[in-house]
């Protein structure tokens, strides 16, 4: 199964006052993950909107928060993808501190050109990341 | 059923590249709505944490985004209670620009203290939330 | 001299586990009273960026931080122009919790194109801006 | 000198619609090198506000935006002391992509108690701090 790992440090600006990271922060963590794990595999998220005009908006989210991160934490954030579709795919994210996955949750997103029309999956994008686990 | 609504500009730092408003930024939205709602039923939240020691973080979050939204825009969230438990209260939210709902949303939350054990939602804020339509 | 001031309540989002409001977010409310000063001026900024192509990003910023601020704090900023140059503006800012100024600070403006190359003020925005109080 | 760099990526949530680093999150990379600065030098930011009730809030920050950062551009972020009072520290930063530094600023802080009270900053802190560029 393809996944990808990111690692870095709660900053001090994502705390609140409960001392612990707020909770839509973990959104950004998401992204930051989705974009590397494309890295990983060989596709520049970046290029893909500026030299190919493919966007890549999030239609849905969640998150399930089970136990609180704090300032300075070591942070891990696990993706993969759980399903692709025609032109929608939907990543799947483990936040962990350590062995405990702290926070779990899901983004799903559509392919769209510059004026928000649906696209069909690009074949060399589908092809990087198919992977036999995914469900269709 | 007992609602509220909050209204204000869409902030430049709130949009990114796309021209949009970027997606965590929903959920920051939502905690505003909460406080004006609770505010608007007679509970003051800051008061809760500071002299009550009640804390009421979020356990799961989801966004489902129909519709982007730019700076400048008016935007309106509305909320109300969707269920409530023994400890646990769960929110939903509608935000919208003009008549058309462009993110729609619920968030669930459990009643801590100070050292993060769960509390029995108090007397008087069940009172005060407490309404017909509400699920239990 | 011409002054505009917005008024608003911190959200929880804006505070860090100090139990204050995190130090960047004060330029983030510098933000919303510029567009709002500008709005009473009758300038829509949203509409210069899109139908004009005029940007007006930040060049300087400074802050001075007297007074921390806490989550539901009322805050009033309160905002003018001090220069104004043949590209360049300067807006001055008062962040008050009532009667008292918790922050002041200072952003530059240059006045550019989509491509990035410095524009002089536009007759009809420098006519509205004017104000006999303004250095230049 | 004592310096101390840090390296990261631009976020996407970090950007605006003008297509840039919107400006008040240099406060917040300024924030994670003081962090790492800390770090390098043996000091532990997090246990100083924990274990010993030190607290470090910003008094001061000043930005000079030269040149506009990018989503996924490969960010570098410089610090070093410049000024040591008795109880205040000024940091000097340099924010460069590749050579180009592309924002500079500095940040004057306070050492603090829980209740606010200005503390001489500690013996041991002081001498890790100490360097014989700083003026004082």
């Amino acid at each position: 199964m393809k996944k990808h790992i990111i690692n870095f440090r709660v900053r001090y600006a994502e705390t609140d006052q409960m001392g612990v990271v707020y909770y839509s922060n973990y959104l950004v963590w998401f992204e930051m993950a989705r974009t590397e794990f494309f890295r990983s595999l060989g596709l520049d998220y970046a290029k893909m909107e500026k030299e190919k005009n493919i966007f890549l908006p999030v239609v849905e989210s969640y998150c399930r928060y089970r136990s609180p991160l704090k300032y300075d934490d070591m942070v891990a954030v696990e993706v993969w993808i759980k399903e692709m579709g025609s032109s929608r795919l939907t990543f799947e994210y483990e936040v962990k501190r350590g062995a405990e996955a702290v926070t779990t949750g899901y983004t799903k997103h559509a392919f769209i050109d510059k004026n928000r029309k649906p696209l069909p999956i690009p074949d060399d994008v589908r092809e990087l990341l198919e992977d036999p686990s995914i469900s269709t």
